[in-house]
């Protein structure tokens, strides 16, 4: 049965692993090194589009990142995998490009409030910083993305303007970058207004490479993703078991799960050319390497494909 | 902006909430009369449609619903809010009757290994009962509703195929019912899916009442929400704070939250004509009744227009 709601069944799905860097930066203890090479190695065979390996940020801001060049150097790069990293200034690319890297994801935020909070700067200073990086990107080569967080609200400044996320967009989109990514970075966006946002930013820039990144904050991250993927995206952002958290809202979760994204896209008919199995597996183990539970409903349930003995009355 | 993606925000979704029965049914401790009775008249003036207050269910099979007619008499019924309850049987039936029930909510399975296992008895048997409280129902002017659990999957038997699930939706119509429950009661169905049911339920039965109950057990209670509501669908059942479990998988969250259901719809611009605060603060308080942290996300953060200060880096 074909309706208006469905996207082509034999349209791929990009999935983006974020777990080592937006999950494990968020972590108390430091991950070992040879940790979290052996986990990129594992989710490398697992069918993502792109990995996002580390941070080249300064170990002093985030010391649980602090051996991004061992990670960055340890791991087998599989081929048809793309292995991102975050940079925030000049220096964070140098050491990239050091040791090779296959994309720089640049982040600045849309509200002036949370890049100040978060970056220590406006807007216009880390506008003007990130376009020396994509200059020093582009002379080497390397693809460059945007990752710009609080793309719909701001939990300091409240609902982002579709007009001025538009505008960092478009002045992003004249330094000849590959592509961008909204973040809904406290999990405040809604179905409704993802649609508007993803349409809208497809219309006015097709050519740009477009990722979605959903938090799970208030539980509608799937729901959002649904929205985005009805209006026309096909790549997204997700972190393994749900890892990662939200600083404005303590025990509140973080990124999308990655297993219970795939999982859903791939009931639906949709071609993620992801290794559910591996992910499952994956996602287990984190649990021991964080020490926790992780919030993956999935992980506790099982697939839908799973099959349970006849249990006591529900 | 319209688009083919948003139902009217005119419309309104009707929500029904069933935290009294389907949560507490589940609960270990028995939660005393007064604070089902206090909950049930806080929750009386936060917008629902319907309340399913209890069951009428023999006593020994849920201890936890013992007193369903004293909280029946106990409550305060507000006018434009349905009072509904679970009915098994005949006995229970003329057990409702006597205390005064807006509607008789029925409950089988679609899959057969499910019923067997959850009512006891093979399907043909549940609607020649169910089939004498309807008649029942009628002849004392109640409405009734028939709840068919397992309608998209079966944790003993799988994916439910939609011409078993129409059969006995065929069948129930022709009884004279008012409404059907299309239940994904452990949580396997997917938006597909979800489409392809609603769509095909409502252009086969267009006068009968829909409602859709999910549970988020895989994490994509929303997301079928949502895929419902742009099918048609404008009534849903959920549960307050997210309260109930599944029995299959054990941790595992049960039926989608109230207070997000709501969040997520308010915000989309769809009238639910809730009390989003009043929700938020029975919930908290739930969280004290039954002694534990509850899976609603809303609940930790707050809703989207909640305005946080300045955090450390993110």
């Amino acid at each position: 049965m074909t309706s208006h709601l469905s996207p082509s069944p034999h349209k791929r799905i990009y999935i983006q692993e974020v777990v080592t860097r937006d999950g494990f930066q968020a972590e108390s203890a430091f991950i070992p090194t040879e940790e979290k090479i052996a986990l990129i190695d594992r989710l490398s065979n697992a069918g993502y589009a792109k990995i996002e390996v580390s941070s080249f940020t300064s170990p002093k801001a985030i010391p649980m990142l602090a051996d991004a060049e061992a990670v960055m150097q340890g791991i087998n790069r599989v081929p048809g995998v793309e292995y991102t990293v975050l940079i925030p200034n000049l220096k964070g690319a140098e050491r990239a490009i050091a040791v090779g890297v296959d994309e720089f994801n640049l982040v600045m935020s849309v509200s002036e409030t949370h890049n100040q909070a978060n970056l220590k700067m406006g807007r216009e200073d880390s506008f003007k910083g990130l376009s020396s990086v994509i200059d020093l990107a582009h002379s080497n080569k390397i693809a460059v993305n945007i990752s710009l967080s609080t793309s719909f609200g701001c939990p300091m400044s409240g609902i982002t303007p579709l007009k001025e996320l538009m505008h960092w967009i478009d002045r992003f989109s004249e330094k000849g970058i590959r592509g961008i990514t909204v973040c809904d970075t406290t999990g405040m966006a809604n179905p409704a207004q993802v649609q508007e946002v993803c349409e809208t930013v497809q219309a006015k820039h097709p050519n740009l490479q477009w990722t979605l990144h959903f938090h799970n904050t208030r539980g509608m991250g799937l729901a959002n993703a649904l929205a985005a993927v009805h209006s026309g995206i096909d790549r997204f952002d997700s972190s393994l078991g749900g890892l990662g958290g939200c600083p404005y809202a303590p025990g509140a979760t973080g990124n999308i799960c990655t297993e219970e994204l795939v999982h859903m896209l791939d009931l639906m008919g949709l071609k993620t050319h992801m290794q559910i199995d591996t992910l499952l597996e994956c996602s287990k183990d984190l649990q021991n390497i964080v020490g926790r539970t992780l919030p993956s409903q999935l992980l506790m349930a099982g697939k839908v494909d799973r099959v349970y003995k006849a249990p006591c009355q529900i």
